[in-house]
């Protein structure tokens, strides 16, 4: 049966109230979340505060994101892309204390630097705790969203059925991480090289490298915890890097006698590699810490208003708005260390979500957000890391409490943060043999406690 | 039915194919000009000198733009707006030497600055030699400008009979102009004042304000070339800004004694204003020389991939490429005072809409375009001028030279400019008596020429 023309204006009439939502203060109808680890569950917490209607759209079979353990490297046993770069023996680089979602604290005597698999216990209690999970349609890999002009399509592929389905969305969040798209520079004579090369993100196990000889490119936070690791059990580990000043000039590591610290390279060899001191190594095996790159292939359309490119996603109003289209926000595209930054975006797209704030108008927020990335530069900061929050992370959460309503985050959170990065590099191989609690908002206690984890978490 | 991956996948393949034209080096099958105006019409000419199929969208009768001079104020005889700003006894504020279009100069011997009716008369002659007006569709005023996928869509009214047309357009040239959205600010008071209040946009003819007390305020272009002109009529005036280094404790110029000089507007009052030096007064018209704001409402959707507002137009590589869509480019959105550049980005159009160059990929376009942005702020810029060339407008033109292969811009057109406003600055009243020849690529001669203009064009 046709609807009726009447049917079909009141629909209409509906329909617009509800895509006028936000300029007149209403919650959003129905909230898309795209992504359902840390940052998608942050965010369906929230959601589920402020009352509102949501759904999480999820790829995977599972909640926890790039948390999760799978011993697979490449794809699911749907032929999907697996987004987990999980690997044994990983431990948190922070305390939990800072890594912990907002009033979901890990019990007091727990380990500070949790285990990889129990903080992805960590993500199931919490999910569980909220009821969160019910709300999550797994196997729904988003593939398309565009603003129809009145709402968002977003159009998903059902891994199991191969369906495709697209629904509507009065808010959009994206909520789909920055750690699902390996990047690997090009070096000279990379295709010379006749030894296995492979990116950090399809690291498992320590074990699997035992008596090789392996080359370890990349010194962020990926780079030095594979290094460290593998010197323990390769018969040789080169690690090339260009963070000298962090840790060989200054208060340099034991390193295992297997370690050998290489300045940048300069081009691979048919076994091995030359670096830019002009020594040699031959090595097994290549192993790129070298970082993720953007990847949000499902906006790469005009018609969201967001420029998404490796390097770059697009102008956005506190890190998290999209000025052209402001029902969409972004959770986590930051590059931050410091993780509070995540749960602090997610409330704020709740917030906007239920209409508790008007935001400055589009050519007010361009203007910020051309101020933001003038002050980054100024501060140092690399032209890519124009989504940075920037380094004073406390101005940044108490402007958003001032303009949304929002959580306050405490300073000790942030005097935490940092004396953990400090500590790291003093210490690198011990600095995790400590326990930390939150005794205040500007105080904290720090206790030697080296010891085993009985991970407080059992799902 | 719903469409399988593959056939999604090979849409996108189509997709992507036809989005990347430009990169292949074809050359666009149809070019849309938006505005018959200087920028229009000099990218129109490139656009035949490169041998492309191009269509002229003019909104009124007319070619010329803001320099065409009607006795008309607000809209036209089919009730659109008017999109000139000319008055009687405007002269060109810059020789004509630096206004030309390239390689079509005034015959040797004209007055140097020109009338505004000669140099209307110059843009006539120039559509003339290069037989341009044939593809110029006049009362077609543009409404909307949508990328559909592999083409844009532009949507005009046709003016006289009401119509509303789509066309195709594969390659889309916007050049409707800066001048044409008057911005008047906001002062306390200003619902009191009880006389005349109008937008130099409005202003025709010196001889309307004799014998009036008129407040003029700004110290811009307008409002230097409005206060000087209506102090030899008028009864008093009153010029409000906040230029005071550049012309009245340096050398300043021997006004009438109707003039006078004062800083910024405090608040009105029912018969006049008070100023910040809290002096007041009385005057029957207040004149906003307060300049214009950007006007580009047939852009104001998602899907042309350029946010658009009253201040900003981004993101631009180059100033003139919708990095998000490069098949659409813009000329004269810089405010400029160096009309040259207007010419150079209408060549940089023509030579990218026929394939003459390569563009850097959307992610090292946005990296050059935050890289200017920051610069122009470290150079002392707004944070609105952030469509700015920038000071070293020759740098800008060498770079365009060598990515293109256009035109190069030999270094006394930038040496004649700023001389001449400098020159401006010293001699206010007087700076317009002197006539200029370019002599070689690094020369120019001045004369002392005071005398009254013979138009060399006849139209």
């Amino acid at each position: 049966m046709q609807p009726s023309v009447a049917t079909i204006i009141v629909a209409l009439n509906i329909y617009l109230q509800v895509s006028n939502a936000l300029s007149e203060s209403t919650p959003a109808s129905q909230v898309c979340i795209i992504g359902a680890g840390y940052s998608g569950l942050a965010t369906a917490r929230y959601m589920k505060d402020y009352g509102l209607n949501f759904k999480v759209f999820e790829g995977t079979s599972f909640i926890g994101g790039t948390w999760r353990f799978d011993p697979r490297t490449e794809t699911d046993e749907f032929g999907m892309p697996l987004f987990t770069n999980q690997y044994k023996n990983l431990r948190t680089n922070a305390p939990t204390q800072v890594m912990e979602f907002n009033g979901y604290p890990f019990p007091e005597g727990s380990v500070s630097y949790a285990s990889g698999s129990c903080f992805y216990k960590y993500l199931l209690s919490f999910a569980r705790h909220f009821d969160l999970v019910k709300n999550v349609q797994f196997r729904s890999h988003v593939k398309w969203v565009e603003w129809m002009g009145k709402s968002w399509n977003l159009t998903y592929l059902k891994t199991d059925t191969n369906e495709t389905v697209t629904e509507k969305c009065a808010f959009v969040v994206v909520a789909s991480g920055e750690y699902n798209n390996p990047y690997i520079p090009h070096f000279e004579g990379q295709e010379l090289y006749k030894g296995k090369v492979m990116h950090s993100h399809a690291y498992k196990d320590v074990e699997d490298y035992r008596g090789q000889r392996v080359l370890v490119i990349g010194g962020g936070p990926s780079g030095i915890d594979l290094g460290t690791q593998l010197a323990n059990v390769t018969s040789k580990l080169v690690h090339s890097h260009h963070i000298l000043k962090n840790f060989q000039t200054f208060n340099p590591p034991n390193f295992p006698k297997a370690y050998i610290n290489k300045p940048d390279l300069k081009h691979f060899t048919p076994n091995g590699a030359v670096f830019e001191d002009d020594t040699f190594e031959d090595v097994d095996i290549v192993i790129y810490c070298t970082g993720y790159k953007y990847h949000l292939p499902f906006l790469n359309h005009l018609s969201s208003g967001i420029t998404a490119t490796e390097n770059y996603v697009l102008p956005l109003y506190q890190q998290v708005v999209n000025i052209n289209q402001p029902t969409m926000t972004f959770v986590g595209v930051s590059k931050t260390t410091f993780a509070r930054i995540l749960d602090v975006q997610a409330e704020y797209s709740a917030a906007l979500a239920a209409g508790r704030f008007n935001l400055p108008s589009q050519d007010k927020m361009l203007r910020h957000w051309l101020e933001h990335a003038h002050m980054l530069r100024q501060e140092g900061f690399k032209i890519t890391d124009v989504n940075s929050v920037g380094h004073d992370e406390l101005e940044y959460f108490e402007d958003l409490h001032k303009e949304a309503g929002i959580q306050r985050v405490p300073f000790v959170f942030k005097a935490l943060t940092q004396f953990n990065i400090k500590n790291a590099l003093e210490d690198l191989l011990h600095f995790r043999d400590y326990d930390y609690k939150i005794v205040s908002d500007t105080q904290y206690e720090r206790r030697h406690n080296p010891r085993k984890e009985e991970c407080p978490f059992d799902v």
